[in-house]
């Protein structure tokens, strides 16, 4: 934790020291600049869609507004054997990404159950547990001091699945549900066995949903995605989480001086760090 | 447009070949990845506030979902003189940064009038434009083919902006607006002008506020700043913007396949192209 608040100060501090120097052809230096810290949260749809109104990505990236960016990384349908496909892609090794934290939220789709609907997505619980395991290894090694969280899928409400199927294939659809609940559970005790395994935080959505009466209607849209209350649980979580580990937005300095200390008449004094070309 | 949309495919659209090739010390060559184009939103206060619930940053990365990275750049209380201070910094020359397109949202402060409450953020008429003009032809200077579209200031419902004033401060809150409405028309119609000059595309949204009845309370939520129907309507014209100038979300590939084309049994088949080292 100490290492990533340092790295984390540095980058975001840094005030007229040259953070990236670039040499063109035609021999200008540019100047510094800095690059903001990068969040990145990695997942399925419930990941993939959290960019919607009320959603969680959303509400992070104005929690972190001029301190960092939030990078949406969710594939819908997605499960841990397919995301391994996409991890060097997504999170090149050398890459000059400033990334300081990352939440890796699947789960949902790897529990889908064997012989129904979403057997095509599932995949045994102890190799979710090792994709897991590779994904947080391969994300120490492009950056050991990045904060990698763990996020459980969410609980299951399978009543809201079958009248989810009815109201899309109606006498058609299919009768079984295709995730479970009880499934579920086996997926997020793994998930948070591994993160304290590996000593990351993590984010029993699985359990902490369901300490709300009502959770099925009040967090879920259809037995598995989540409505607004239910991104607002995960966005709340993931703060608590990241505020715990050092990662607060309201003790990350601005990346640009607040216009209420640059003077009118002399705003150069308010930039005067940034060595900037203008 | 034309050399717009050609790079932007061959950004989206690089399958199997080798965007970035990085060689480390260990010998290991990366496998290729692809950089999700960016689209970075650069203004005052109505842009730094534009992941707020219903903000229309958020609704613009919802619609780019898997096809682009909607960065904010927004700076509270910030003018175009000092936005040009951070120009090089957000804009490095030079930057892997594949950035496809950018708005350019300022004026609201430039018009704060001389001699009231906000004459600290007052930028002349003509200088608005001119520094306006220097932001584009940076941008133009980094990136050749970037989409630019100028945004005209929001119009001012003054008397929202007194009853703000005295909301904040009582009594002692001031009778006369720190802008009017007839003022930032001027610079809305300067900034209009000049995208016109550079043959960029433009959004009034001064003028395009105003045409819906009862714009002061419905648009704006303290005389200038947006409620969430204002950032509906800002949202809108910008998708419309980037769909005319060829850059539509739903003609742009995904960066990787949808779980629907992913044998569950040869889930390689689908990631065949990418050349992945997992």
């Amino acid at each position: 934790m100490k290492i990533r608040q340092t790295l984390l100060m540095e980058l975001a501090q840094i005030s007229g020291s040259l953070v990236f120097n670039q040499i063109h052809s035609n021999g200008i230096v540019n100047p510094s600049y800095r690059m903001r810290p990068q969040i990145v949260l990695f997942g399925d749809s419930i990941t993939e869609q959290s960019f919607r109104s009320g959603g969680w990505a959303a509400a992070l990236a104005d929690t972190y507004s001029r301190k960092a960016d939030v990078l949406v990384r969710g594939y819908g349908g997605y499960n841990t054997r397919w995301a391994l496909f996409l991890l060097h892609h997504i999170f090149p090794m050398g890459s000059a990404m400033p990334l300081v934290a990352a939440t890796i939220f699947f789960g949902a789709n790897d529990a889908a159950l064997l012989g129904r609907t979403g057997e095509r997505q599932h995949v045994p619980v102890e190799e979710y547990k090792e994709n897991l395991r590779r994904i947080v290894q391969h994300l120490k090694n492009c950056s050991p001091t990045v904060l990698v969280v763990l996020i459980t899928p969410p609980p299951i409400d399978e009543h809201g699945r079958l009248e989810y199927a009815r109201s899309l294939y109606g006498d058609k659809a299919t009768k079984l549900p295709e995730r479970t609940n009880e499934m579920t559970a086996v997926y997020a005790k793994h998930c948070v066995e591994l993160a304290k395994e590996l000593g990351l935080p993590s984010i029993n959505l699985w359990s902490k949903m369901q300490e709300t009466e009502g959770w099925q209607k009040k967090f879920l849209s259809d037995g598995l995605h989540l409505t607004a209350e239910g991104n607002a649980v995960v966005h709340e979580e993931v703060v608590k989480v990241f505020n715990e580990a050092g990662l607060s937005a309201p003790k990350m300095p601005y990346d640009f001086p607040h216009h209420s200390v640059i003077d009118g008449k002399n705003p150069e004094e308010a930039f005067r760090n940034l060595c900037t070309g203008v």
